[in-house]
């Protein structure tokens, strides 16, 4: 994975700053701010900024949240204060969660939501700021605990919270804790409660019956060692990464798939047009979902070395791609949730987020059909309060054109040229180790793939045998 | 009910302009604009106004929707159109949103909702308008067709709705056809899909598979006919009627149950403390909804002979208050309704809310417990997108105070001498004729409740008897 550290490149081109527009719907290529051009369209505000690192999207509040002790005597000074509070062991999920909030990307929430917050999530999409603004908020970060542990909490103020590892992680001060009603927040999350959604079976269904909100305090960065934790940057890493590139346009790209080239294709044409529009160095954020992900979603570990290999077959531009890891558990709750992959791409400093079709979906769990309308994840992420200063950028639909034999856009006018290779398709020709048509995906890159089933059959092969008595 | 039109007195008090505040959480008496005081407060903008009716608050988007053609030509045009259009048969719900919508009780929604609304409404509560800010809107307003009036529809841009009686009441115009996805709809406004919601099971279960929305076009005033309808005021009417009245406050009490003394109680205490803040003329708008409601509720027009008798014996000023029906059906949706219980009000001209225990709330269909924290209503409201201009008012618990023998705001330090009455026992002591305390409610109101129940005993008597076999 050295290769990839390496894409961290400086570019020398200078930057602009670029405008903090507010479009609320879609940001059609002709009415993006164009620079030079602001002052024709009358209605956008270009602030005026000073410096480069300053000319990056502001994040949610003003100011990115940073919950992590710095280090030396605060760090010690919090882990005696742990080990003096009563104990809350976290989940591999809530571990994840204390991650994306010691960092900022849920700017600018502070720690696990009190009930306030949880409320206005649910029904809301957003929390009201003290001036009364908006800031979306769209997926609920909470903490649950059971009777047992409300009962040993009693009236402390604050809680210690404990990772698998059983060494504490972080405070949890000025605490809350309110009803976990789990139908209505399941039912408000993700528009149904038919049984078999991932996250609510891994995550809520067996949780506690409350929900405990604070301000956190994480003792240091939480750290996977997995080997991948260098690429698990921070959002302030990514705007410092930004800004020594001279980044004047960030946009955002999230996935939790292997990249092929109809990805590829669509985010080199988002460069072309942003260079058209006249932006000098647009640079693209690929963003790889690192957090919690349903059984049959191909590992991080994986996706990464086939981002890698994309990265070094040239399909994409080093020079201007940051690959980075976001930390945050995948919800799979469509409409609801894309709202939170682009607010948490703002506080990283991306001003420009890729929607593609049915973002963050899946099948229903218990009808023959896709749980979300293909396209209500773009049409609510176009209306969402608090989202106004991000350009939605809407997905092309790219296909593989059997007459050019390489990912193209979609033409309507010729549909016979083209081939669609779903997602299941891509995984069925993986794991029968045939070759998908040339230029569907960098060869490199379809090797991991083919590498990664490889070692699934394998493992439940070893598996089967197990299970087979002596 | 005569005497009810008579309550529609005249005051000579002279009026106020009253602050247009902007408070997003409960009106703290303390905290409210008092008149005279405004500037020390600093924050509040007290909006100049001219004459007395403008100083009304405003209706949401400035202007109140008003869909009703005006009487003469324009409405035989628009019946000869109806007649040319393909026809959607209205359901009672249906046209009592006709209704609603005609009116403007839902101002600046011009129709039912298209697919952007609908949407807006099931995620955000609130609807964006041009300037971007929200309005508030938290319950689908919406049309359901099935398969084979899509099908008959077709490419026409506009339809007839046709009423009950099989006559055009209106034209839908400029038409959208989307996806009617019912578990969706309803996990987002109910926070459950529990079998057994009452509106669910009336209005939606059976419903088509499709929404029409669009902008509509109203005949004439939608009227009932069941010696009602002089209390269905609209928006406009109620405006004009406090206007008359010189209010310079009006607070809104939106009920579907009989009176009792502990809501008087809280109704002339509300207008006390607002007197006391410095208003001159604050009046009450006692708002009972007429739509739909469940079986088990005591139907509209028993509740507007109990509210009469209320009136007539005292318990309320007639001078003080104003009488009408909300033509909006009920969705027993708690947080979610309230707001829509409150921001309709907005329209008709009230700048204050009482909002009481778990408002719009129900026992859960199949679970035995209270289908809503009691708490979320007020809280929501408190946070709600859109309502910031409204003052919320959390109702304060009343109960029958043994030692008084009357009803009194709860005194949580003598708990003991406090009797509470639920919905439930004052429903059983009703249809056994049995009495309640004295002070509970007005004799005539309580003689009223005893009517209606004989008068359920006695049909259900009737049926027992038609069932028997001759």
């Amino acid at each position: 994975m050295a290769t990839m550290a390496a894409l961290f490149a400086k570019t020398p081109t200078p930057t602009h700053p670029f405008p903090n527009s507010s479009t609320t719907h879609f940001a059609k290529w002709s009415n993006l701010p164009v620079l030079g051009l602001t002052g024709t369209a009358g209605a956008r505000r270009v602030p005026e900024r000073r410096g480069i690192s300053c000319s990056l999207i502001e994040p949610d509040g003003g100011k990115l949240v940073d919950l992590v002790a710095p280090p030396g005597l605060a760090r010690d000074r919090w882990r005696r204060e742990a080990a003096a509070c009563p104990r809350i062991n976290l989940s591999r999920i809530d571990l994840e969660w204390v991650h994306v909030l010691s960092e900022g990307w849920a700017s600018p929430l502070r720690g696990f939501m009190r009930e306030a917050e949880f409320l206005q999530t649910l029904h809301f999409s957003a929390l009201r700021a003290a001036d009364g603004s908006f800031v979306n908020m769209s997926v609920p970060i909470v903490l649950a605990i059971d009777d047992a542990q409300k009962r040993a909490i009693g009236e402390q103020r604050r809680v210690a919270l404990v990772g698998p590892d059983n060494k504490p992680v972080a405070i949890l001060s000025d605490i809350e804790i309110y009803k976990h009603n789990k139908e209505e927040r399941i039912a408000r999350t993700w528009g149904t409660t038919a049984p078999g959604l991932p996250y609510v079976e891994e995550a809520i269904t067996n949780a506690g019956n409350w929900l405990i909100g604070g301000d956190l305090d994480v003792i240091e960065p939480i750290k996977y060692n997995d080997g991948l934790d260098q690429y698990r940057l921070s959002p302030a890493q990514l705007r410092e990464e930004f800004s020594k590139r001279n980044a004047d346009a960030v946009f955002a790209f999230q996935l939790r798939n292997p990249v092929h080239n109809g990805h590829a294709l669509l985010m080199t044409d988002t460069r072309r047009r942003l260079l058209e529009m006249g932006y000098k160095n647009p640079i693209l954020l690929l963003h790889p979902l690192g957090g919690y992900t349903k059984a049959d979603d191909v590992p991080l570990s994986w996706r990464m070395k086939q981002h890698e290999k994309v990265l070094e077959e040239g399909v994409l531009n080093p020079e201007t791609t940051v690959v980075a890891i976001f930390p945050s558990p995948m919800h799979y709750a469509g409409p609801t949730e894309v709202q939170w992959h682009a607010k948490s791409r703002i506080n990283a400093g991306a001003n420009f987020y890729i929607v593609g079709r049915d973002p963050a979906g899946m099948s229903h769990p218990t009808e023959k059909r896709d749980l979300y309308d293909a396209d209500h994840g773009k049409k609510v992420l176009s209306m969402a309060p608090g989202l106004e200063r991000l350009n939605i950028l809407p997905f092309k639909v790219a296909a593989y054109d059997k007459t050019q034999m390489k990912m193209a856009f979609f033409d309507p006018s010729r549909p016979q040229d083209f081939l669609f290779i779903s997602g299941t398709k891509m995984r069925t020709l993986a794991k029968n180790r045939e070759d998908p048509p040339d230029g569907f995906m960098c060869p490199g890159g379809w090797k991991v793939l083919v590498e990664y089933y490889d070692s699934v059959a394998s493992s439940e092969g070893s598996k089967l045998r197990e299970a087979v008595p002596a």
